[in-house]
């Protein structure tokens, strides 16, 4: 069958797909990669939003899992009511994957995007140790009255497709961008793997995408299915790809990754939040990667890096600097995994003209504090 | 094309298929379950191989790694052509899967195999808490030089079929099954889940099936992705199954499963081996289960229950007697897992008239030791 169409439908057919596409709204850096932006409104401060630590997924078989996911929605909502940021960046411990026994956990990282993506805002996102990581079987399941209804097998006398095992980092990360037009992470080159959480996203503004504000890196720290580590060959990459895009540090960059690296150690403060760190909570020991294996030493020798974010420490807060790096920690957002310090999350805001990032953390119950410069 | 035979050779044909077909050489047990029974020579000993902890596949990046797996085929030949035994059980930990960065583990499984089957002896298997496991990756490959050269993936851009999450329970029992007419082992009932090595195998006369020598029981100790644990619903089974098929503890049983129960460090000698023990080596302490759900209970309780059987420590030999029960190590075999003992393999014989259960230790270097009286 022939369909016959004239031209101004046909062009009009063309334009809304032009409009319509995935990240055709994000101007694009032209030349090498970077190819995505994210887009900065000229003139106005860009605003970030840190969401660490949700752990949806927990405990489903019992009340207070599903509970707690509710609350972590709640917790995100509020902030983004407040704040409005410009983009959102999911630090890693999305969900607790070796508590969900069920064959797909995108179910439950789709939950956590959930308040990010029905506001219309762009996001991003690293792996956390808990995100990959296979179910882990309650000893308890084994005693009398045994495992509890689950989403598989009995029922149907076939136990061939329950494999409980998580789904692996790249399915995740798979799953979120093919389902996702908001999402701008990305799976990272492949001889990074078996990390998969690294890149890089310019942000620039709408009118000049050749001058970006600033470099966002995303690096993915570990755990769960493999070490908790950032490998020497992620470091290199980061090397590399920095020295590539913006050979002359004058753009300044943040990084963000999950689990603190050693440096944190080095910079912890014994009790309270003692200037120059500031935040409001410090309760735990750092609990660090399992190695140091090059990153810290090129980021401190890159004058153009100012931050770096973390999460995984539910009970600290602070950021601190490393001679001129800051090294902040997020906030616990997620009703999920341990400890009950107040949640809330990180925000972080770059202004390009006088340029100045600034960072604050707004509570569930609409409170600001932890106000500190990260350019100075 | 139509073919024309005659009737001579379609009876051969048709004769030879029927003393070929997987099994049809045992004969099977009349009645319900279990179907399939292991042939005893009348008047003859049937004497049991038991192979632990043969940890196939380590390190297979390295040299050492494929070596060892050569010598512990070496010790399965010896012992195999030392003893001519009727039967062998794999006794767990036939592999090493969470040091195994290919994502089909049952090529190592089928290594392991291979002595037995070049033989032609039966053999079946239950699983150890290292059969089923996710690869644990290597801190050192994180650091420069890097990931040595594995299976997949980097070499055609492609990591999706990368999981190295190690082959499940389920499908090395399938593919051991499915592969080897000569494998009596058996999945199991599904309500068992996630345990998979839950099966009895009668032996019985070829000349009488319906008047069984010994019931072998085998069961799953967990561990690897799940628990290391049997459970309540494992016991219940055991518990049924035997009133079941043996309803007037009749005939003997005897026990297998991979990790000892707490019962074993109740009994363990605290140093050499004294009487009314039986062994050799008494070098480390036991390393028990994580919870008794009430197996010991129901096999104490039950006159017919002779003896069980482990493997696990890979420093311990002996049998020691909990009441009328006997509670056996078997003797480490591979040269894989750690320990440098001399390796060797625990034989069973059991005999119909007079009835007796004898057990020894075979040696690599054709020794025999520790011959013990199971049946007095």
């Amino acid at each position: 069958m022939t369909v016959l169409l004239s031209a101004a439908p046909l062009a009009i057919l063309f334009l809304t797909f032009l409009l319509l596409r995935p990240q055709s709204i994000w101007p694009a850096t032209i030349g090498s990669d970077p190819q995505v932006s994210l887009p900065a409104r000229p003139g106005y401060p860009f605003k970030i939003a840190l969401f660490a630590d949700l752990h949806f997924g927990e405990n489903a078989w019992t009340d207070w899992g599903p509970r707690q996911d509710v609350s972590s929605v709640n917790v995100m909502s509020t902030v983004l009511d407040d704040e409005t940021p410009d983009f959102v960046v999911y630090l890693g411990d999305v969900i607790t994957a070796n508590n969900i026994p069920i064959a797909n956990a995108s179910l439950y990282w789709d939950q956590a995007l959930s308040p990010t993506i029905s506001r219309g805002i762009p996001f991003a996102s690293v792996f956390g140790n808990h995100d990959d990581a296979p179910f882990e079987w309650p000893l308890e399941w084994f005693s009398a009255p045994g495992i509890p209804p689950v989403h598989c097998p009995v029922a149907n006398s076939s136990f061939s497709d329950c494999s409980f095992r998580g789904i692996q980092r790249l399915q995740l990360m798979k799953n979120e961008i093919e389902q996702n037009a908001q999402s701008f992470s990305s799976k990272g080159p492949v001889d990074l793997w078996p990390s998969i959480s690294n890149y890089v996203l310019p942000i620039s503004p709408t009118n000049n995408s050749r001058s970006p504000v600033a470099y966002l890196y995303f690096l993915d720290s570990g755990g769960g299915s493999y070490p908790e580590v950032i490998s020497n060959a992620q470091s290199e990459w980061f090397k590399t790809r920095s020295l590539e895009i913006n050979p002359d540090s004058r753009v300044p960059e943040l990084i963000f990754w999950h689990i603190p690296s050693k440096a944190y150690e080095k910079v912890a403060p014994s009790s309270g939040v003692p200037k120059p760190c500031v935040g409001s909570i410090n309760k735990e020991t750092v609990a660090s990667q399992k190695a140091e294996t090059g990153i810290m030493d090129i980021l401190a020798n890159r004058t153009s890096v100012k931050a770096v974010f973390v999460g995984h420490n539910h009970g600290l807060d602070w950021c601190c600097p490393d001679n001129k790096l800051w090294l902040c920690y997020a906030r616990h957002t997620g009703y999920g995994g341990y400890g009950t310090w107040a949640r809330g999350a990180r925000i972080i805001e770059i202004n390009q003209h006088p340029f100045s990032i600034k960072s604050w953390i707004r509570m569930e119950n609409h409170d600001v504090h932890s106000q500190v410069d990260l350019s100075s």
